[in-house]
């Protein structure tokens, strides 16, 4: 029998997180004050984050402990298993042997409570009585509320409108971990509120819903806020994925050739990649990593490389990365995740210096890959999943082409369970190719007067 | 850290089913022809099943190879983890050690892709070009249809109604693994169009959707039939959690007091019971096994054991089981699967004998235990699985009552994804207590003119 799951045991759950700061050739850019313009530093984040999470989002130590706390946690589901393809590599009859790391085994279902966790328990560790965050797709919502649960914290969740009403079961999984969930833009902030009255009919935005659990978070006390993605410290936290991918290739007697992972605003792309990027920052091996992003949604390979908020209404500082402007809004017509306006700054910084790669994909492309996977495969992989795996396809099929045997990595970040919506538009003839026009993205740019990084 | 996951290596997934029969003391009574009641050999299977199931159905062997080709899919997800819940015996306070097994890691979600797997295989090797089933909840449709592709089989399926209407994403997710779904009754048999004369409103039921299968299976010589309960091969196949179980308590160091399952047709209660049970039986062991069940559907603690007939029409042979009549339609209120009418014929003979236990829970309790383990442990668990859950929160309870530290393992044989609109309900306080009248149980048993067991 042909091995097919590369398993560690519970022991094996790494001890440290990999903070890539400390091997960075460039460091990000500071973020700067969004009114005065000015580099600020960590203290402006006090408000919105405990103390220990800030010190992560500055740190330049490479190796950070993982409380036991935390691991404990983890164990619920992790290690994560990984898997050789074989149906997959069948299927597209390929030289290239194909591996996936399952992140869907999580209780809700992707990588996201891998930070969720960590952010829940420094929060409680800090006294903090409630967490405010928003969620796109659902993924991150869930994986708070889940986290919350855990360590008694009360979770209180911005969804942006669109997914409120395409899933609502995404909404009563947050309610069955006992977190309260609104649609956003809502009427219960003064954003929220300013956003509706220019356009009632919003189906909403991350950058919105962002803006509405920030001011909920800075104009209370009992209150910290939680993002899902982007910032430092969540990427810190995903790395617990390469770590544990490094091991198991490690097992397989492997050495992957190409990392991949869908990208929306880093912190999978980064769970996975930079354990391995570290190999080609300071072993000299030439690992390729490649962030896979929506047509519709195309900052990494169609933005611009600048200082731009994080959220719509520009409450955050400025950050250094390439993004679409912060007022941009993806065609509800895109289907899963990945609807972020911008990318973190480390993975910004490390594109715009030729450390990693991207890809765009279009949203047939991705749904055919999605269903290409789940019938060689099994597991029906999220739409945002499926951006991955239409990346590595093209690259397995490249490989065939040149009859090289490479080795492939894919984050697989969390299954399909809730998106039978999706499928089934696709399967309906819904789902529409998409792509922006140049007109469309220079448009939403050059709305921004920030200074370009 | 404390160990909470026993996981077993690839190479440790068992290579052998355990027939219990074997070891059986009083073995089933055999099945009658549905016309002349008369004792019926293997024979009048063969338009329904190929040879080697069949062969296996009547089996007296006590281990049954598995076939590499089913291993090697099994390994998709197998072996499955066993958690030690020390999140539920916290929130219970109770002394009770608690285990549970998670077949909810499976690319459907449930236990029922381990005989899925394994009669597709059987069926393929036999030349068979189509299976037809019927699916309740769903989860026994989806499983067949994932192994159907990966064979490449054709799969028709039956789904029940109700559930047709309210899940309508378990339909897309057979649709993603190749296989065509017809809500039941349908006018596509002699059967359905039968039951829509009589009742055009009628929500289905198992029994139902059975006959309407079973009837495309004996009128097409391409098409078999597949059952994803009750029979005694599938039990078999489900032995596979049992035989993982065995060694995973084993490198827990430990030996449960008392195994739990969901019942519906008892093939997830026999996958993990029957190989603590042949320790009872050959080794003097004392282990207690219990099935859980629906008040709303109690075969087991209220039915009578007696011989009907598998499906509603009439056309299986009789099976001496506990039963609440074939004619038995569940209230539509009840929610989650484990609808089913009768109990398998092992099972029967089993309790009959006074080898395993019954308990019966409420729909409230149910929903009740669902949501304290998926607060507790992360996890949110099918309706179905619930069932387990609750009656270990009962055996828990009375540990701690008693101050013993007995060792409780439960069967979780699937994730709550697909069952948000129930927890929805449960929220919304829809959902009711609901236990059948005497009267209406009898009622059902009054229209049998079938021979006692």
């Amino acid at each position: 029998m042909q091995q097919r799951k590369i398993t560690l045991s519970e022991s094996e759950i790494p001890d440290q997180w990999y903070n890539i700061v400390a091997d960075m050739p460039n460091r990000p850019l500071p973020p700067l004050h969004p009114g005065t313009r000015e580099p600020i530093g960590p203290d402006a984040l006090a408000p919105l984050f405990p103390e220990e999470l800030i010190k992560q989002e500055v740190s330049t130590e490479r190796w950070i402990d993982i409380p036991d706390e935390v691991r404990n946690i983890y164990s619920l589901w992790r290690p994560t298993p990984m898997y050789r393809a074989y149906g997959l590599e069948k299927a597209l009859d390929t030289p290239a042997r194909i591996y996936y790391k399952y992140e869907g085994v999580s209780p809700s279902g992707s990588h996201k409570p891998n930070t969720a966790v960590a952010q829940a328990y420094y929060n409680k560790a800090a006294g903090v009585k409630r967490i405010t965050t928003e969620t796109g797709a659902g993924q991150w919502g869930s994986a708070l509320s889940f986290a919350c649960q855990h360590f008694g914290l009360e979770c209180e969740v911005y969804m942006v409108r669109l997914s409120y009403e395409h899933k609502p079961y995404r909404k009563v999984m947050m309610n069955t971990w006992g977190a309260t969930v609104y649609p956003s833009p809502s009427d219960r902030t003064e954003a929220g509120r300013k956003v509706l009255a220019k356009d009632p009919d919003t189906t909403g935005s991350l950058g919105i819903a962002i803006s509405e659990a920030v001011e909920r978070a800075a104009t209370d006390p009992d209150t910290k806020y939680a993002l899902g993605s982007v910032l430092n410290h969540v990427l810190l936290h995903q790395t617990i994925i390469g770590q544990e991918a490094l091991l198991q290739m490690e097992k397989a007697g492997e050495l992957p050739d190409v990392v991949i992972a869908p990208f929306g605003g880093g912190s999978n792309f980064a769970g996975i990649a930079f354990p391995f990027l570290r190999l080609s920052l300071t072993q000299g091996k030439q690992i390729r990593c490649v962030a896979s992003e929506p047509a519709s949604c195309p900052k990494l390979t169609r933005g611009q490389f600048r200082y731009d908020f994080g959220d719509t209404v520009g409450m955050t500082p400025l950050l250094p990365m390439y993004t679409l402007g912060h007022n941009f809004v993806p065609a509800p017509i895109h289907a899963g995740g990945l609807r972020y306006h911008g990318a973190g700054v480390i993975v910004s910084q490390l594109l715009k210096d030729g450390l990693i790669e991207a890809r765009a994909h279009d949203n047939l492309e991705v749904f055919e890959a999605g269903i290409a996977f789940a019938r060689a495969e099994g597991i029906i992989p999220a739409p945002e999943a499926a951006h991955g795996i239409a990346t590595a396809i093209r690259e397995a099929e490249r490989c065939k082409e040149a009859g090289e045997d490479k080795v492939i990595l894919i984050n697989l970040c969390g299954h399909g369970n809730f998106d039978m919506k999706a499928y089934q538009d696709y399967f309906a003839g819904k789902i529409e190719s998409h792509e922006l026009t140049t007109a469309e993205i220079e448009s939403s740019l050059a709305e921004l007067d920030t200074p370009l990084a």
